[in-house]
């Protein structure tokens, strides 16, 4: 269960965790224990992705993750997933309390994964419910974005350079600034995410993208909803959200004329330009150490292909 | 979902918190602030409970829990319970962070419900996987004594004494005869759930039986194990596990033949004086208000109907 679910990905939450810390400590040699601490928190990050992951693909009723058949999906597994999605997550309790027990950040170290697990939670409850009420006239960019916000960003953003500004001694309250530009990057790698569900090669990103068919409140609708005529738009209407394959080929057809490869590379290019600007801007009063751990985030998702 | 899936239960788990505070303060009027705290855990104790019934109900594919359809089987909810449930969990250490934060014992709220869940769930587990290999010959007393430990004592027994320690300043280092004893009383509690599963009255259970057809291994096979014949043990072989009314009828009959009913009222009667007699054994050593929170649990559920 483990080899399956916290193996075949990048890695990247956890690493990223690993590379904040270093950076934060400016280049400075890391002691044996450090090494070990902030490794420890790189994996409670990929469990905690484990988890979400292994409960996500039952609930979006996905076939492959990883470029391997979703963990529910096996004859031995079905919904015992459920189960073994929440016994990744007690590992996180175990860990923290193996490494860090006694350290003065352990309580803030707690609270913070429970806190960022909740705000997982309720992304994904906004995601489901939206998803459910089959509405088009609901979908706009604020939404896309509390939900993503949610669902995406605290956990996979916001995490890892919590963890590594804890361990670095660091009160989280006097952090808010970077806070903001990670939960903005976050919503940059989503966005990123609902393109290469529909734009990238299966076999590249290792799933079939299924954001059509779920009805999902998915970057590519929204802008598709905000540049269709009156006959484009009926055609969102009738075939957007339906499990077959003739339909999502002409969803996949409208994006194509809809030239939202084109309107993607815009987004990208100004986002990556407006982060940049943000991070460098004195106003944001970030310290050197701090602009290179938000630097280093946005390198690497920039122009990713998976 | 709150209401559907925190109410229409007994709320035993929450009240005897409440109940095992109130005994430990000898009879002592409590504060406002105490009844606010301790009610408070007790209804985390009812959220985490909540948490897993609405995953447990999934897992088994239950029909129905406390008289109303499982949350799940809403045609609105379907797998989105999924994320409820762990939505459910989430609140434990909202609740947690917004009444003891400061607390000395606050981080040992927070390691206490950590553990008691990562329990549950490993005891999940190992029903689940002894389930799924359909093996009768693995079933034995020592089998479903280490999954009902785990499945149910911690968090219905222990957990709920744990707590009113907790706020009553104590080291639950100092306390293992008393959990030891709560323990034993869990698994006292599940072997009456496995009986009243099969020979209760569902109109007063709430639900239907379904641990024959299940695979589970509940105290009556294990009994009926026991106690077969060669022709009996044919008959466990061929019924036991198949979802088929007629063979789960058998099942019954056998359990008649065997005089299940019988072993359990000896099983009860035997227990129930065991569990008085080390409780109030000098060398158990526990103060006598222990003594009256360990005899006020136990009277609660002797001879329970539901």
């Amino acid at each position: 269960m483990l080899d399956h679910n916290l193996l075949g990905g990048k890695l990247n939450h956890g690493l990223s965790a690993i590379d904040s810390y270093s950076l934060l400590k400016e280049g400075k040699q890391l002691s044996s224990e450090e090494i070990i601490l902030i490794s420890s928190l790189g994996w409670c990050i990929e469990w905690l992705q484990g988890y979400f992951l292994v409960h996500d693909d039952i609930m979006d009723g996905s076939s492959k993750r990883r470029g391997q058949p979703c963990w529910f999906r096996l004859d031995k597994v079905g919904m015992i997933a459920v189960n073994d999605g929440v016994l990744l997550r007690n590992h996180i309790a175990v860990i923290l309390k193996q490494h860090f027990r006694g350290k003065p950040y352990y309580v803030d170290l707690l609270e913070l994964f429970n806190e960022v697990e909740y705000q997982t939670a309720c992304g994904q409850m906004i995601d489901l419910i939206t998803t459910q009420e089959k509405d088009l006239s609901k979908y706009s960019l604020s939404i896309h974005g509390r939900i993503v916000q949610y669902k995406t960003a605290y956990y996979s953003f916001y995490l890892p350079v919590a963890c590594a500004l804890l361990m670095a001694g660091e009160n989280l309250d006097n952090h808010a600034n970077a806070k903001d530009i990670l939960i903005k990057m976050g919503i940059y790698f989503q966005v990123q995410d609902d393109y290469l569900d529909c734009f990238a090669d299966p076999q590249v990103l290792g799933k079939n993208g299924t954001d059509i068919k779920d009805f999902k409140c998915s970057w590519l609708v929204v802008k598709a909803l905000e540049r269709c005529n009156e006959e484009q738009k009926k055609i969102l209407d009738e075939n957007y959200g339906i499990d077959d394959k003739a339909c999502v080929a002409k969803i996949e057809a409208l994006y194509k004329d809809l030239k939202l490869e084109d309107v993607y590379r815009e987004y990208e290019e100004n986002t990556y330009e407006e982060l940049i600007n943000t991070i460098e801007d004195e106003e944001t009063k970030l310290s050197k150490p701090m602009q290179a751990v938000l630097k280093s985030f946005l390198e690497k998702i920039y122009k990713r292909q998976k």
